[in-house]
């Protein structure tokens, strides 16, 4: 671990390239993590919902935190997905990951029956004390998950000292202003695919952690600088170009698409973990249109 | 009616004040209107969610677009709300609004059963139809009706002449920008309470109309002069502030919010309308405190 | 008012038959009326979901229970819908609805704004106190409303000395037992289409209000007849039989339904109130085979 | 595996009892395997939602099917759960599970991202294939999966020569009878909780899986005897009694409910896997209150 915090700017999500038998491709990945380090990425986020984490199992989930920190070699920092159901997995694997040279962690919470905003704090902070010396991202998904954090408890968690920031999915802009007035910077937000992410900088949000960005990472590098130099109308002129993607995960699979896209810039990174489907033809067209039109 | 378009800025959602019996306190909204006028807002909106419509019937109504329009004077576009579960009784509303001397329609379509996007068209289309003179302002709000507007028919509404501008409360600013890439300007976008408006401005908004610009008139016209001005980050600043508003507004009842602090300003605009029940004491203060503090 | 309590048995809900002017179809309505009671129906329940209440004015509604109420002309129960957002204006329509003879009220609230719990106790209380010597049914529809009824406002309602019935829309049987077990025959149940209503039966309800008794009168009476002689196996026989019917229902659209099966008995009632849609030709075929096959 | 087919009658869902550091109590679970069989169970099902599976790891999830089979020794079939969201990872558990010599499979499809049919359809489709022997039971549940199984998926599924079983978790029965009515016994039918299981009996369910029969095993027996009795009122009065203890599970949760019960009856199953809490002392004593007065 390299001292990089804060942690701001843009954080690609990382697909997971597997083979059909499982198997991690590493050369593809550690390509891939070169590739974007060089497009000037801020960060690298292995095991996202992108990453079709919930997908993998632990020895695929690990092998590619390894391979992820290895290539990126300290020259960005690595914040790695952590997410389970049962508090002491979740422990296992930030700890695992801790050993394994990550940066920081983003801390997902999958639920299966319905856990109240007590066992949410405690399954967070759980996660949190198991690695003191890391900064922890939270990370908030009401679409995907069924825990979706309250502001108390978001509160709470601010309290804990190194959960640093929010990685906030849930579309509602009015949401991340309201945690903002009430937390401030003890909780500093990383914007989301389903948000703008310039709208979210406007407010005051660090950068954003997204699949998108492994796509485009030049053009979300670009975008972030126009805002951090406030040249916000020319920002939000990039802001609508690059928006159609989103609106293509919108209508079809996030991890599809970005596997078909990375594809078609010559990373052999694998169909998405069945029973996700792989993009049909029209689709896969229509991803490649969006890239080469930049 | 004068000619006021393009609609553009601050529409404060006018409150429907009525007594116990359910008489409208004539002179009240007047006086509200010419306070508004003052404060310099761009417009205004009698008959939205504010002004609780829904609890209202026909005659109520349409005293309240005669109270309005008359008090208004011309000074100010009035754009009154239509709404309704049956076509025929929603193009009867807005060919009364515009005898009344209207200058703009908020087309609202209320559901009972789910109706099919080929219904919804056929439904704003029939009320836009009914008063080719006067524009349209389509009305879009999935928290509080069933018939969510998808793309596909927002773009078809587009195509009609005298529908030009969409009033949108889903707080998903995602799907504006994806709107606004598709439509463009033939559907021109108003923000509401749910969205920081200053977002929606960022992306190409034409301005808001809205229930706290009835209580905060000022700051309201001021936050939509400083983003027409591209004074992003000051602007954010007041918009930071003022949100508490929209706060309080999620944590009680919209209503019930705006007439309370309404009442503390000096306007006599009495309760809500039962089943909904007026502000406890503390709430009142909340709001209280957040007016004076201004 | 003819004494037909307790009330029991199968109350078909009743088309509105509408003209394309909105004129109440008087002679086709009293004709409906006329042949249910032949086929041996035990009420009759005007201004139900099926009634398309949502889509019809004051003048509508009361043209409909006055027709109604005399053609039934005492021989059986006549149960009207009342249905309103705003307190006053059902407590308006119940003591009209009195003034014009009915047997008994079905309560419906209507929502806008979401209401506590205490508001909506209020809204039914209110109804009840209005008309002491009417019976009412308390409607709950969590699919097509906004407030659903909580176990803990029902056992409060079950307190008001009018409020008898309880008819459910829910689907859910479980809340039934759950329910009965709590207030036991202080609300009695009414089941209803969406419902499997010999289930509801067997945990002890008194009988069932739904649009599909309209269509298959006879067959409806057989079916509680069958249940109140304890003979289950038959009854469940012929109640899967007629569940074909709830299908057609929900795939295409309630009154769009049972107005295009009404038509092919001869029943003249014309469509369904736009912007609901009438059925396809071949949906209506459908129907049209459902009931010739029985 | 021993011949137990077809499956019928009271399967309770086992609860996981587990130590602090996620061992298996063999012990507790091979007697309460011991105590169920003696109470006249059907079948013994580890591994559904009660048996807490989301929060288990592989090595847990393989030596509770290792001690309940052991346990059961062939006197009654024991139907294991698969439960994944990727479909390798389903497929090597009903593998692993038909070696250690399960009489059949509870499949479960848990799901991140949204699958559209198709998927879900793949899904199923290859677990039955990977274990041609065995007989399956598709589950479904809208409450805690997102991929819920359409009908036409379902009806397709039935042509998979060992998918014979549903086991339906929606509490809608109107669904099943429409289910039944399509595929008839292609698809058996098994209630859950949430439905009243006499309900599904009624219209010709072969039985249920259920967690509340861990804790009243006699009782359900008694009733599922009833019901082949057709003694359908004598089995509604006791299944209005034993209802009660699903609502003490949608008050608090259900694997805490149980295994307080069950510590109750003597059983050290320990608390819920963390971060699901424990019931408290007062909800500990509703669940004892229940359990005595039977």
């Amino acid at each position: 671990m390299t001292i990089h915090q804060p942690f701001h700017g843009v954080f690609p999500y990382l697909v997971s390239p597997v083979d059909e038998n499982g198997r991690i491709l590493d050369t593809v990945l550690a390509n891939l993590v070169e590739h974007l380090i060089a497009a000037g990425v801020h960060g690298l986020t292995p095991l996202g919902s992108t990453g079709e984490f919930a997908y993998l199992d632990w020895a695929q989930r690990q092998r590619i935190v390894e391979v992820v920190v290895e290539a990126a070699a300290g020259r960005v920092p690595v914040v790695a997905g952590v997410a389970a159901t049962a508090t002491a997995e979740a422990v296992r694997q930030a700890k695992a990951w801790e050993k394994l040279g990550v940066d920081g962690i983003l801390a997902v919470m999958e639920a299966y029956f319905p856990i109240p905003p007590a066992g949410v704090v405690d399954y967070f902070t759980a996660v949190a004390t198991a690695v003191p010396d890391l900064p922890i991202v939270i990370y908030t998904n009401p679409n995907f998950q069924k825990s979706d954090l309250t502001l108390d408890a978001l509160a709470q968690l601010a309290d804990v000292p190194n959960i640093q920031y929010l990685k906030d999915a849930s579309s509602n802009t009015g949401r991340l202003l309201t945690l903002r007035n009430r937390v401030g910077d003890r909780l500093k937000l990383f914007s989301a695919s389903a948000h703008i992410p310039l709208a979210v900088m406007l407010i005051g949000g660090v950068g954003w952690m997204a699949g998108p960005a492994c796509l485009i990472p030049r053009q979300s590098v670009q975008l972030y600088e126009l805002a951090r130099a406030g040249r916000w109308e020319e920002a939000m002129g990039l802001q609508s170009q690059l928006w159609q993607i989103n609106e293509l995960f919108a209508k079809y699979a996030l991890a599809a698409c970005i596997k078909a896209g990375l594809q078609s810039q010559g990373f052999a990174v694998g169909d998405p973990i069945p029973p996700q489907a792989p993009l049909s033809p029209a689709a896969r067209q229509e991803i490649e249109a969006f890239l080469s039109q930049l």
